[in-house]
């Protein structure tokens, strides 16, 4: 998603701002037909429409990513642990909703102190009147109440990718708390610093979608949590790496699917215009480029994972699919279609390699969220130094060092107040018995499993 | 969804009669242009084409919903019982389609006798002709098959809910012919009523998207239907209440999360136009509001259920979100998103409180479905009084009353009329056996139950 | 899907060749108000925004039947052939993805060297520039790179009909190799014949949206397979047949339900084009149409189903619903929904005998896929005889021949190569043991089944 000052800069830049266009259309109409300016403001009408319409179909889509995660992460995780991440994405989803609406919009998109302070205000205002939309000639085109809601379910995906991460070990309560703080504050700052018109968009960071300001900000702070919490119990054994296979693949599979659709509304939507020719090429290449990303990446895990362990091995092609979709997020539109399927198998690659680096590194990823959207969330960013004719190296690497370390640090204070009020792990029985029945009362699965 | 008056007055309310106005702008601009009003009846079939876009699109989602029931109900019942009410789902999906097709949407929507007593007639009519809709200047704006379309989804959305509260004991065939019979007669006499322009309409009863029109309207044909059939043997013990947990939590999440995104076209959907400045800003201050209710009434039914009972409760969790929905698709567009988010979680508190007494009173429902769509139900109808300007207790009692009484009566006696004749309740063997079994001749899981 | 010839036959029959109708309403404002083209040429490119936009969202819910594949599929195997099959459903879209847009869009798009053989290039060309749009009049009306992904996904769609009917025995990276040279040859070079204006399109055979090029085509190929494969062991004793029960039934209807949602983009989006009235009206009443179907064939394989073994048989009818919906396929526009619903349960009716008389001639189809898409196929490609006016029965059953000779005899001798090559089956070993630790090493539900 471009900042607002990035979409006036290319619309400026292509010299087709179509706005104007319309307004001196409008004019020159006028001048024959007489004050009559129905038609031209029937048409901007209709442009703005679409246009919404285009924003709250994208929304709906990413919304449905908090489905893909869930399906995921509880194909990937035990039978007895398996409520319990049920419990964490619903909840974890009508957290963000919330918390979002009360303060972190405006923290993200209102008017900052400077290009590293936000500004801080309460609630959302109300949506554009018709007069002030047909005074600016087009220029304000879409519903303010569509660009929260598809900022909304943005931040839903972040947060989404933190709860895989530290799955079946973290105390619910401490992750639902952590929650509140990634969505109402970590999150919308440094979205403040790129789409908000901080000074990371000032220093020329792209990143279109999010590979780094969702991606990489969720997989920076999973991983703070991850080192405090430390690995599941049975893990890492005297040395040894022990596989702790997923209860239910085809779930996991589902989720993969889920993630993949929605990601055309995620990356699709962040175009954020529609309404003509060159908007529509752009949303359509950029469908296209998703789409051969995520196959990309899905075919070069699958075939690294062959050579590799000898084994057609699924989790490995559905993150490299997922691999392939973070790694193209940050740049979707410049590459041509070849180019895109590149950049995504780069990533399904990449991701193969982290994952099991990461396990031998002994950090306890339960469904490799901090290989698919840190790892490779950096990939993405980086690679739009190739892919971009503006993209810079330079700027791409502040841009990660600065998401990096902002959404560790402060997810790592938040994660230790948590830890040393209410605690962030649960028992050594807990985990040994299953976190469900410990913190939700209820069994998954309570006819299928074999204890 | 309004009536076609409601949409009508409030148009004119506003003083933006949007076909007028194009109309107007035709007209004057013909002054000048001479004869040519070429351009303008080109904007009046793209808005014609957005409208009907919007409709085909908002009625896709609500056909997912079917899915979403199937899921969640297929999730909440035991193994032995699951495929019977799989069965029992996507058949009652295709009756209510067929049926309406036949009868009902000519029930709901044709020209009524007076207030209380709908026409009758069979079958679809033919689309608006191009002259039709160029010579109403844009009154005609979207294409008829397209509002049957999403006419008919929500027909099918008013009969899952019955499915789910006479879960696990009801005859397959008694309940399909009871489907017959619901979505061909009951839903669209009523429908009639409110939608179809009838005598709750004319009394300012609202109900925007159908709190009354299909939840409660479900809810009161299931009870029916419960109190007809008893409990579950097993269920009610020597005055104790036993729990009898749902064999697959991840499809029960699975199906809270599609019926999530599907009701963004239910309620969406419902403002009936997309295609101006205004009709869009109402579209998206819907999806806000729609989602913002859902993530409201979960947050307040896990915090409840976590005080009340020491647990976070997910399936507590999933019906707070769907009591969050039916809470709000009443009135989801004139709230405030702070607002909605207490209407919704309101529903959310109402749910467990209903739940929990509901079962204290010993009326067997599995999957929560009274709770959720009949008590939030009402509550929404009731919460339109304090959400919308012209709301009205009093109509909104009436409206409820009508509903309620028009569906329980008469399902009443359709129940009734199966037992005598077929019988509604399996056998107690085939019961104990599991009703997959008997009904189906099928396991829903050969591989995994216990047994 | 219509050829481009038939777009532009049938927008001259209806004497409303909307492109024009801009330029000529454009021009003709030309002369009033001076060389002003300013509104017409926005209104233009707020056409090919729609129509793009329409295309996008068609594809996505195409896409989408991916997963539907995938999870009716994993549904309807044993639990130990389950992560094969999704390996095998995930990466064949992948191979699709890349192998259409390297060398298949082109075969199928392209210039052919004469109505049988195809045009040969590489990769995508560059998409519509404004000006060519804009001189074109809107008759250039939405983005190649949405055609791109409106196709792309098609082809996905034929190469999931081939997993299915080949489970639980076929090596997975010989199914793959297939896949490569299906979707990036054979698909293509029977879709050039009628998509493509080849000479079935000559000949006048219709196929709206591809009863025969996807379906008949993919089951053509899948019968191939599926003969020099053989039958499962133990499938076939002594005479005897044995049943073989899918071991997760509501993942088979979660993906019938998938299915029936992307078939709205498959069909709906078919129609090439939404932004006027007829073609709204077009749209709309094809999404009437293939919903209706689906039900028609749903509730017809139920009720043959219940008369012929007594049992609400849940698996036929989720192939009655994919029946009613692969025969209304090749002409989903024409037919009344009433008749729309016959076309639909005469193809429930016969999916039911075709799969108990296929299994009776030992041929082993696990899902049923070659009943719902090739022998119903073949129906619906008739039934346009019987539904649209100028549907010719000679034609269809060219067209029949045509694509079931190609796809067929292609395919046997791709597989044939393969077999002689790296073989196409497990050993004995590994399918008694489940194709899932053989090839790709894991369990799909390892803390369930039973063994």
């Amino acid at each position: 998603m471009k900042s607002k000052e990035g979409v006036v800069e290319k619309l400026e830049k292509h010299k087709i701002y179509w706005g104007s266009a319309i307004f001196i259309a409008v004019s020159l109409a006028g001048t024959a037909v007489a004050e009559d300016t129905g038609i031209g403001e029937t048409v901007i009408q209709l442009a703005y429409s679409l246009d919404t319409f285009y924003f709250l179909m994208s929304g709906a889509l990413v919304m449905w990513m908090a489905a893909g995660f869930t399906m995921l992460e509880s194909g990937l995780v035990r039978a007895k642990n398996t409520v319990e991440i049920l419990t964490k994405n619903v909840a974890l989803y009508a957290i963000a909703c919330i918390m979002y609406m009360i303060v972190g919009y405006n923290i993200m998109y209102g008017d900052g102190v400077n290009g590293l302070i936000p500004g801080f205000s309460f609630f959302l205002g109300a949506d554009n009147t018709v007069d002030e939309v047909l005074k600016s000639g087009g220029d304000t085109y879409y519903s303010n109440m569509s660009d929260f809601f598809f900022q909304v379910v943005f931040v839903a995906t972040a947060m989404s990718i933190v709860s895989g991460a530290v799955a079946e070990r973290m105390k619910l309560w401490s992750f639902l708390l952590f929650a509140v703080v990634m969505t109402g504050l970590i999150y919308p700052v440094q979205g403040y610093w790129k789409w908000g018109g901080g000074f990371l968009d000032g220093l020329g960071f792209l990143d279109f979608a999010g590979s780094g300001v969702v991606h990489l900000c969720g997989a920076s702070a999973a991983l703070a949590g991850v080192i405090l919490l430390g690995a599941r119990r049975g893990k890492y054994i005297k040395g040894r790496i022990k596989a702790i296979p997923g209860s239910n693949l085809p779930l996991a599979t589902l989720g993969t699917f889920i993630l993949w659709l929605g990601w055309f509304g995620f990356n699709g939507g962040s175009e954020l215009k529609i309404s003509n020719i060159e908007e529509a090429n752009a949303v359509a290449m950029i469908f296209v480029n998703t789409n051969t990303a995520a196959a990309g990446g899905l075919v070069a895990a699958l075939l690294l994972a062959r050579a590799w362990f000898g084994k057609a091995d699924l989790t490995m092609a559905l993150n490299g699919a997922l691999a392939g979709l973070v790694a193209i997020t940050a740049e979707p539109l410049t590459p041509s279609p070849l180019l895109a399927t590149i950049v995504g198998a780069i990533g399904g690659l990449i991701v193969v390699v982290a994952i099991i680096f990461i396990d031998k590194a002994k950090i306890d990823d339960p469904v490799g969220a901090l290989s698919v959207h840190g790892v490779v969330g950096i990939w993405g960013l980086l690679a739009v130094a190739f892919t971009h004719p503006e993209g810079s190296v330079v700027a791409q690497l502040i841009g990660v060092v600065a998401i990096f370390s902002w959404c560790f640090a402060t997810s790592f204070i938040v994660w230790l107040v948590i830890k040393s009020v209410i605690g962030v792990r649960v028992s050594e029985e807990e985990e040994m018995e299953g976190v469900d029945v410990a913190e939700c009362g209820l069994a998954a699965y309570p006819e299928f499993t074999k204890d």
